[in-house]
């Protein structure tokens, strides 16, 4: 490609408002381009490393047994209504009425529409196993759209769907899958971590999610160096500690006037805030239940979901508050509680000692309170966010958490849908049974977000060969020196001739701008042909490295194609 | 590929209605799903089929020069009322809200969006040429989906965009694509036509299209076997004939009650519909429009809308007849009108003499009215459907007038797009001028459809060789003799070696369905592992033609490899 033809055009400028490296950088470099908050056009280049993307996952899916189809946007209401999903899933689902008034959705994952096709076709156990999967635009109408590719609105994801006959294949399914997954990940040359995760709203009976680490994720992970566990933190374990071994002090009741948070009330005692318990006040499903915890953690609200089985819940107002405690927030505690108030126990608050809590009296603080002798404990759980440090759930070594950007995500469904769609098989017997399914996603266009968060530095992107929109990049340093021109013509022609990728930057732009340009969109490899062209040199840039190489003109191209053929191993 | 593992199932009967054989067979063998009406799902060797016809179209236009990139579905509403479509589109146009409320439709096309990306970008003469192009899914809703994968609300297409300096540049960007068209349909083994066609609510100066012979086509074509003329029949001109010589005979009134339509009046007067003036009337835009054409012709409503300027017409109905002219339908005439109602005249009636006509008095006609004596002509235009044997508007000779299937449309569309939008260039004097554009669709996913229209008969489908979803089938007659068995899994597997797409029908199905899906999925060719193997031979068919050979054991993969070679020459 002669980029002076290309529709390809980067920015000097950093992009305003751009938080993530992958999203300024994708930006910036002229690969994607916003329509509307969180959609976004690739450009050319960009379609380069998308097809490459899709490309590796495609050959380890079709590896694996997998077969590619290809499902429909719309789907029709009624599909979605068989599930109940049609309520359940909640704002993230676009709808829309066709010119009749009909219902459709576009949908954010398929299980209801490729279950509805298996059942159409498949009745009988010698049909079984099987493993469909698709690459394909999904919508969700995400809340808060962000960091660029990270949190789309409209993007291309791989999803598969495995069926099988009982349980014990369908666990070969899904670790094929995983092995899949493994591979496709090495492939792509992205550092992932396998972690235990939660089913959420796609339903089933265990779960694992790929997850690169970043900052700009959205998740938490858990992992622990010592034995291996991994877990998204929000599925983390938190026990009871030992008991604390503290002689128990006379209990006072101490006025603390407008000290409303935990922070305040630390300071204005002069006790840590993990001698603080804290009480939230959440309204379930219209109901009020307060959690306890130690002042220092804060609740996982994932963790109350799974234990409430539902996310009905959100904080309680001001309003509320005062109705059903006659106080306000920072003075609200289990102790003197009204009736009828279910009280949860974080295990953090196991044990404690000469505590400090609020009572439900304004401007008041209960100190040196303890369990047993001053209040009695009611039901424990666990609700407590972890944090980095906190003891790894098997070997109890430290765990370390960390942000994580999801890019896999694997369920093992049972029969989620295949029960309320009546997908059933036959078996031997003749026996009717419901199939036993499995989903697996790959976020096709945000791996190229993660591409770019794990391969970057502050010049810009460095892609993995693999994945590079072009292999090679030659730079003529001066157009005008007839001798550097034909040189860099014959070596792009080379290069072409030998497979290899090649751009030649033959855009009228100073030497510098072309050299930050290639750093900028981040091509594996560039050669320079410049001065040295005199002592028959060129100079060869790798962008992984910086490392810089004078290589003879005439074995230039030889010794790039043999680096590519190693990185591409 | 072995079949029994694969997921594909072919139907035994014929799917209720189901009229053009490319639905009908689609279904039958197992290719496509309906998910809802003119939304289909795709099996696995649908998806083969699809991903050839993808290649065949992306080698082609990368050829030409065209870049690829990738746009979004979702478009934001504020592009399209830049251009008025938002409005002007109608209700094909699926929309809807985001969560925040705000409007965005589903692309059916991608003239703003691509737009307005190139306006982001480009502002130099030295940019240009361009052209970018995607292959993508879009959504139109159509008032009537119908023959599976001809006419559907939501498919694939191949949609690419010109961009030029000036309107030379522009011809040679629609010409490169025309080339580039004529290539693709050479390739996909389709005869295709290309005829001019009108620009439609795309708009632009002018256009072709590329059109696949077929009764199942939603286009009128006509073209001259004599001089090579083709186009769209609704813009092929009709020209006023000879004038008739024939004695102007007296008129008269004659009492003809209850004749309602031409043919009844034909019959009544035992006149040739010919020798009728038919009177239509319409109402534009909510005023009266009088159309007289000759009673065996009928009125080209898509000539009607270009003289018109507007599609905003319809025919009145009985009320309106009657408010407006005091009669039913069968009596209206352009005689005896009342004041303020617009008649148009047809070529047709150009110089014709001893008509029968009404006048808006009910149960009567006027026969042997003369033009000049009995009444005066308005304004002639040309608004006759054209018909088979029509002379050709270049060389007179009988025109052939045929059903087809619009697979390709490309327009020159000037600065339709550019002007609205603002995607100016400045030329090398630094002057602003728009960027002149042209836009280039063919569907991808209705060319699996055309090629079956043309490659099948009664027994299935025909693939040609390059977009065959396998290009041989091994049969093994009876798996239970192990020395059939044994051969068949050798030919599967050396044939998978020599690279060939081959399927192993290893189901357990009747030698007799094994060969009717074959037939009925359409593999080119087809290797039967049976009796005659005692002799050391396969029977190979190949299923163009029908023809069938005995090859040698050790020959036979050799001797397909070669036959495939040679059909993707």
């Amino acid at each position: 490609m002669r980029w002076s033809r290309y529709f390809w055009y980067t920015s000097k400028d950093d992009p305003a408002d751009a938080e993530a490296p992958s999203h300024k950088l994708l930006l910036k470099a002229g690969f994607i381009k916003q329509v509307a908050s969180g959609i976004y056009a690739f450009t050319p280049p960009a379609h380069r490393v998308l097809k490459k993307i899709e490309d590796i996952v495609r050959k380890e899916m079709d590896r694996s047994g997998a077969q590619e189809l290809l499902l429909t946007v719309l789907n029709p209401a009624h599909l979605w209504q068989e599930t109940g999903r049609w309520d359940l899933y909640g704002p993230e689902l676009f709808k829309l009425k066709d010119r009749n008034g009909r219902d459709f959705c576009l949908g954010p994952t398929h299980e209801e529409e490729i279950t509805d096709l298996v059942r159409h076709f498949v009745n009988s156990y010698r049909q079984l196993p099987l493993i469909l999967y698709q690459i394909q635009v999904k919508f969700r109408d995400e809340k808060r759209p962000r960091f660029g590719l990270i949190r789309c609105r409209e993007f291309i994801m791989k999803d598969a769907y495995s069926f099988d006959t009982d349980e014990m294949s369908a666990i070969i399914s899904y670790e094929t899958m995983k092995f899949a997954y493994e591979r496709i990940f090495k492939k792509l040359r992205l550092n992932v971590l396998m972690v235990e995760a939660s089913v959420g709203n796609i339903g089933g009976k265990s779960s694992h999610e790929f997850v690169v680490l970043t900052d700009y994720g959205e998740a938490l992970v858990a992992y622990c160096e010592n034995c291996g566990y991994s877990a998204n933190a929000e599925i983390v374990p938190l026990g009871k500690g030992i008991q604390e071994e503290e002689e128990e002090k006379p209990l006072q009741e101490v006025y603390t006037p407008n000290v409303e948070t935990i922070e305040e009330l630390a300071n204005f005692l002069k006790v840590p805030p993990r001698k603080i318990m804290k009480a939230v006040l959440y309204i379930v499903k219209g109901e009020p239940l307060m959690v306890v915890i130690r002042g220092d953690r804060n609740v996982d609200e994932k963790k109350l979901e799974a234990i409430l089985g539902t996310d009905e819940f959100r904080l309680a107002d001001d309003e509320e508050v005062r109705k059903l405690l006659g106080t306000s927030k920072g003075f609200i505690g289990p102790i003197n509680l009204p009736d009828g108030i279910r009280v949860l126990w974080d295990n953090s608050l196991w044990g404690v000692k000469n505590m400090v809590v609020a009572f439900n009296k304004p401007d008041y603080h209960l100190v040196n309170v303890n369990p047993g002798r001053d209040f009695a404990y009611g039901e424990f759980v666990d609700v407590c966010e972890v944090r980095d440090m906190d003891p790894c759930p098997k070997c109890s070594s430290p765990l370390k958490v960390r942000r994580g950007l999801e890019l896999g995500h694997i369920f093992l469904l049972g029969t989620r849908y295949s029960e309320p769609m009546k997908l059933y098989y036959r078996d031997q017997a003749g026996e009717e049974k419901p199939v036993i399914m499995g989903c697996y996603g790959i976020g096709i266009s945000r791996i190229m977000a993660a591409l770019v968060e794990q391969y970057h530095d502050q010049m810009g992107i460095k892609w993995p060969t693999v994945v590079a929109p072009f292999e090679l990049d030659i730079v003529c340093v001066n157009p005008q020196d007839s001798e550097q021109k034909k040189v860099s013509e014959e070596l792009y022609l080379l290069a072409q001739e030998m497979g290899i990728e090649v751009i030649l930057d033959d855009r009228d732009e100073s030497p510098g701008s072309k050299f930050a340009d290639a750093d900028l969109c981040g091509f594996p490899y560039r050669i320079v042909v410049g001065k040295k062209l005199k002592e028959g040199k060129v100079e060869l840039v790798k962008r992984s490295t910086g490392e810089r190489e004078d290589l003879e003109v005439e074995e230039a191209i030889q010794y790039v194609k043999e680096l590519i053929q190693k990185d591409k191993l």
